[in-house]
């Protein structure tokens, strides 16, 4: 049977655009850094998609540095500066800050001093969106981008992570976002490429696919495309909440991603349904990506207040735009089926 | 005209294997950390090139721990180690040691300390291969990984630098190779990629890339495709030497690699020689790409001796597999032309 991949907050499936902007950048032959003809053509490609991704942005006239990854963009923004954060930040984050700011039952984070914090536009695991502050110091903005309308320019923030993997485009592709006039310390150092902010040869073909990537999750974005996966995730919960009044929501009551449910079921471990769920052909996470093999609660759930119990028996599904009501039926019938199974055994 | 590329130090046309891989991994959707089938497909690519660098690099047993540049890699092996270096080294190894070690005026490093130093295997201008000591700390392989027979595992040093653009694979790859038992600090932080030196979610469309070129230039050097480069290297030489006994090949009389000559031919400028072989259709270099954007003498040829105006009118011409001997006749005649154009302007 067809595998429905339900995990699209861990990373998304290539973007038709985004492939073919790669394939095209193949034929480019030369280094961005050499000045002759095949060099400038290079180049060329690097500044259009930093032109795409600032637009997609909303980040015109910021300045876009390519990195690695959002978790690379993180380290420029962060490390060294102390600032605070809350716990239910991503770990690329928590490794540079000083976590402890206040998180309410529906995820909200309190931020008394933005100037001095660092904080999510939006939750991997819950979908939860933070009301930004003004005067953010550092936002991660790689769970909003290209899922909710969103410019950089007006957030009033003055830095902020993007990825492309979480957009449609190629893994191993980030940007830091920095209103034009601030800097940041390189951290790795050499030919002085993007701006002296971040040197090694550019990943042409992954920047020309971030830059494809952004511009057509605009446009989706746009058109309404997200409207229709807002309504298949409602779905969704619906057809699970009736099941057991016992299952839990994350973050419901707040406003959220449209793509994401994270489902708590307590007394089933959420790595078993996520290895139950695999072995019937859908995947889907427990916390985050980057931690998911390893057993244990999720801090995220924890901060919002939710005990270690309820804490290690939630999955998070999360949803993409080719995401079909039938995919969704699909995996609501064979999860209930499991979870009745797994309480069948249990009791 | 077909135009000519004569800049492969600087980066290398992507090979076909290479580009195989990568499209066939773009159908791969998961994230390498997921534990799901779709992750356990992308952990599986990152693995399979990981051991197909290791076997073209003769590192089998040492741990290769892919990075976004190999100047991302020189600052994980040599950031706050303060190594001695010389001054022939790459930018990216400069930034993080010390530079004094003694070169000679064929190019040839003098080590007092190996395991205080780093060294490169080859020289990026001047194609000059280092006799490598027993027992250094970090050797940079860039130049030389693909283009002659070496084994890590046979060097003698504990870490050792290469990069993928320039062996066929895609640029934004790089890998830090080290000794199995030795540990590097990790510059970013997060997710915990990598056994832990180096978080972010992988490349895995380039890393596929690069295990594919890696495998491909191994068997490419096994056959021998680089003595046919060395002989129209050669032929390219003595071509040109045939035009003006003033003309000086760096580093000819020391072991070079087989498609890199350096040609000095003081009183005219290398930035002008670039400019005008690229107008005529051929794309050289002067210094290294990185910096290749800055009018400055080449400071591994001051290195070596050269003096200012001698290093200010230099020009790498650096051959790849697919350079013909009708390539390299037709940039000669150019050149030679050029040249003489200049001196009666100079006149």
């Amino acid at each position: 049977m067809r595998r429905v991949y339900l995990d699209h907050n861990a990373t998304t499936p290539l973007r038709a655009e985004a492939r073919e902007a790669m394939i095209a950048a193949m034929d480019v032959a030369g280094n961005p850094s050499s000045v002759h003809g095949e060099g400038r053509q290079a180049k060329a490609l690097i500044e259009r998609a930093r032109a795409q991704v600032a637009t997609a942005l909303g980040a015109d006239g910021a300045d876009v540095i390519f990195t690695s990854s959002a978790t690379e963009a993180a380290a420029l923004a962060l490390a060294g500066r102390g600032l605070h954060c809350a716990e239910v930040e991503h770990d690329a984050v928590l490794a540079w800050a000083e976590s402890g700011l206040p998180v309410d039952a529906q995820g909200a984070v309190q931020v008394a001093e933005p100037q001095a914090a660092t904080l999510q536009f939006a939750n991997s695991e819950t979908g939860v969106i933070q009301d930004l502050p003004a005067d953010l110091a550092v936002c991660d903005l790689t769970q909003g981008f290209g899922k909710v309308p969103l410019a950089f320019n007006w957030l009033g923030c003055d830095m902020a992570l993007v990825s492309a993997h979480k957009l449609g485009g190629p893994k191993g592709v980030g940007a830091l976002v920095l209103r034009r006039g601030l800097d940041v310390q390189a951290r790795i150092r050499g030919g002085g490429q993007e701006m002296g902010r971040r040197s090694g040869t550019e990943n042409v073909i992954g920047i020309a696919g971030f830059g494809a990537a952004a511009a057509a999750a605009a446009r989706d974005l746009d058109a309404g495309i997200w409207d229709g996966v807002a309504q298949r995730r409602d779905l969704l919960e619906e057809a699970i909440a009736a099941e057991d009044s016992d299952i839990i929501f994350a973050g419901k009551g707040a406003k959220r991603l449209p793509n994401t449910c994270s489902i708590v079921s307590p007394g089933w471990k959420g790595e078993t349904q996520v290895m139950q769920m695999d072995l019937a052909g859908f995947a889907v996470s427990a916390g985050s990506a980057c931690s998911s093999g390893k057993v244990r609660a999720s801090r995220v759930l924890r901060a919002m207040g939710f005990d270690e119990g309820a804490s290690a028996s939630a999955i998070r599904v999360s949803l993409g735009p080719e995401t079909t009501e039938e995919d969704i039926l699909r995996f609501a019938r064979t999860w209930a089926a499991q979870r009745r199974k797994h309480r069948a055994r249990a009791a």
